[in-house]
């Protein structure tokens, strides 16, 4: 398959989206050319955390930073950071950027869109000869998705020292190489990476431009939204045992099947989080049956519940409705429960003034801002553990992600910018 | 967990049951071997059809077979057959006999009770140097649980000639490998296979002990039962295909979840068999979830619906009972829906002559004759449409089977053995 992105994305492109320094056509060019970088044979992209692909994807932009006159240093944990000095270089930075890797067969936008987004401000800024108030700063953040390791994040966890520390260094990568040797051929070391967390009052703020991954804005006709919160989620594992048995030999109401106490338990999760709010979700995308015969009445099932909200409150009120519905239906039905919470991350909210900020931008562009919770953890998640927060969604064709089908115009990447652009200079301003 | 089913079986036995060379110890000790094929490590048998350990634990029967004076032949299906001459071999031969593979973890009395007690009988004329007026055989059918293609009574099937050839040979095992090269790397071919139908004239009576699989004995406090007919079970599977996504970015009524309808489903079969009989039953036992991750909405769910009656009718009628409500589910929820019939087999009657010989039998040893439908299909249910067949069960402890924890004792056993001896001897006298 030929890399035809670069025709793609200029085939629809508007160039009235031209103006204050934003060039389509560049921002095409710089997405082709990363597509490039690990681009695979049905026509996504493969470029894990710590690989040779996402380390040339970095030198690449990095040039790139250099032609827009930021400053480029790279930490011990892989982040990429770019410095544009503003006219007081003693207060706190306003910062974007998103990462460059990817999952295993991605898409060339999940990333590269906010990378090029915060470094488009920079390149426009650089050719209208404005200089910022206060210093501006965009972010490489490195192995975000966590194909490596499974485990994502990397780099905004280092910088924000977020990690679990012994954890993180007995991490093992798909190779079986442990997390220390990864870093070494990466050129980097574990004191490297722990000396990669900084002092998070050098920022301000952090605004993510990022793709949809769902269906919303495309449903409402919209090119940009904002982020109304990041989802936390919340892994349970829960395990129902009853009694196995003959499938022939065993009346119906002698049985303590455990399947049919799932059963019960599934749908009646699905109308749990419309009880907390109108964000949360709640999926059970995981289901295990022993010993799983034909003919055999189950003894156990395990199924696997993700849930999230971008409130801790109604998130842990739904992890708390679910639980007890688990323990009433099991209790019922004479079967034994187990449940384990695996996984337990804050959600992140998202400051209603700074969503104001960003819908006053939206509007300026005669445009409805619409709010959208974040279902999928970002860089941001970790970074607002600190500072504030905000973020950016482009449309998503179909809401695929994850997948070399992954997509989103030109025209609509260029009106975010220009949104992100006009928020970023309001803030420069305060 | 070690093995000690020997030191169990033998730890109540009553040695006053060792008479007419039947010997309690030697079907402890053969028990235990068997056990030993495939023992799990919670205390259960792995034998799939076909396998290595269903191979194994044919070829040390047929070592006993051997001792016992048998003529033994495998044939292209793998079931092994032991002849003994009788004094006028020109006429049918008295049969019985059962099978050694087992449920993915299941009990050890489950088929090895039927096979040991048929070679019993055997050694035990062997031991009395006995000769029957009429030959005598002893049957091992092959793949009789079905776990190895979801689709039991290959054996049987085979050699009955009741299967249909076009859809046999369609069959895909666990691994993913075809019925024909399973059949190769067992040892046989597809012709073989074909070859292993016989002519049922050549057989005049087949006589099957097995475990009750329920606890009708137990509850009537009674060794052995007859059985007075066999419930057909009709295999479906169903499977229900909706949309996969982000279990964050996808909003809850934006979802095409076949977990969902899956569980619905579930919930109502569970109230259908009492609808149509006492006697009926249906299990889902096997539920397959694709991709099943954690934080994926499922894209497609197969179930697996085991339907039992022992009347053809009632059982029909849940079958449609359940196949409408599948699809009413599926259009409620916009999930397509795909169901296939894998296996329907009509329920076998036993006849009332039979089922006296049995009780005249049993009333020889002073005990009760009590009669139990049998639920659960048999090798002795292909042989019924063609030629007389009847069952004796021994009692099950808490009517567990399909489960580690099966268990009958030695003394219920050698009781039961005695009764089909002495049932054999008089139809040899007829």
């Amino acid at each position: 398959m030929g890399n035809d992105l670069f025709d793609n994305l200029m085939k629809t492109y508007d160039r009235q989206l031209d103006y204050s320094g934003i060039n389509g056509e560049r921002i095409a060019k710089r997405l082709y050319e990363l597509s490039e970088i690990g681009f695979t044979s049905d026509g996504g992209v493969r470029r894990p955390g710590f690989s040779n692909e996402e380390k040339s994807a970095k030198q690449l932009v990095k040039s790139w930073m250099d032609e827009a006159g930021l400053k480029v240093t790279e930490d011990g944990a892989g982040n990429v950071i770019g410095r544009l000095d503003g006219v007081n270089n003693d207060l706190p930075a306003v910062a974007s950027g998103s990462h460059v890797d990817s999952v295993p067969n991605g898409g060339h936008f999940d990333g590269p869109v906010g990378v090029l987004a915060a470094l488009e401000v920079a390149s426009a800024w650089k050719e209208m000869n404005f200089i910022p108030k206060k210093p501006y700063e965009m972010i490489i953040f490195t192995d975000e998705e966590g194909s490596r390791f499974n485990s994502g994040l990397t780099g905004s966890t280092a910088m924000t020292g977020n990690e679990d520390y012994a954890k993180q260094t007995q991490m093992v990568d798909y190779n079986g190489d442990s997390f220390e040797s990864v870093l070494q051929a990466y050129g980097s070391s574990l004191q490297g990476f722990k000396e990669a967390k900084r002092d998070m009052k050098e920022l301000e703020i952090f605004i993510e431009v990022h793709i949809e991954q769902g269906k919303k804005l495309e449903n409402d006709d919209l090119p940009v939204g904002i982020v109304s919160g990041i989802a936390g989620p919340a892994w349970l594992e829960v395990t129902f045992t009853g009694e196995a048995g003959h499938a022939g030999n065993t009346p119906m109401n002698g049985r303590r099947d455990p399947l049919i106490a799932a059963a019960e338990f599934i749908q009646k999760v699905e109308g749990f989080p419309e009880k907390v709010s109108d964000t949360a979700v709640a999926t059970i995308g995981k289901v295990n049956v022993s010993p799983n015969g034909i003919n055999v009445i189950p003894q156990l099932v395990t199924l696997n519940v993700d849930i999230r909200d971008i409130y801790k409150d109604t998130r842990d009120e739904l992890l708390q409705l679910i639980i007890q519905e688990a323990e009433h239906i099991a209790g019922n039905r004479e079967i034994s429960i187990n449940v384990k919470e695996n996984t337990k991350i804050q959600p992140v909210p998202i400051k209603k003034e700074l969503q104001n900020k960003l819908a006053n931008s939206i509007s300026k562009y005669g445009l409805e801002p619409a709010y959208i919770p974040s279902g999928a953890g970002h860089d941001a998640m970790n970074l607002g553990m600190h500072i504030p927060v905000a973020m950016l969604f482009v449309r998503s064709k179909d809401g695929i992600s994850h997948n070399p089908k992954e997509w989103s115009t030109l025209n609509d990447i260029v009106t975010t910018i220009h949104v992100l652009k006009d928020c970023v200079e309001g803030v420069m301003e305060e």
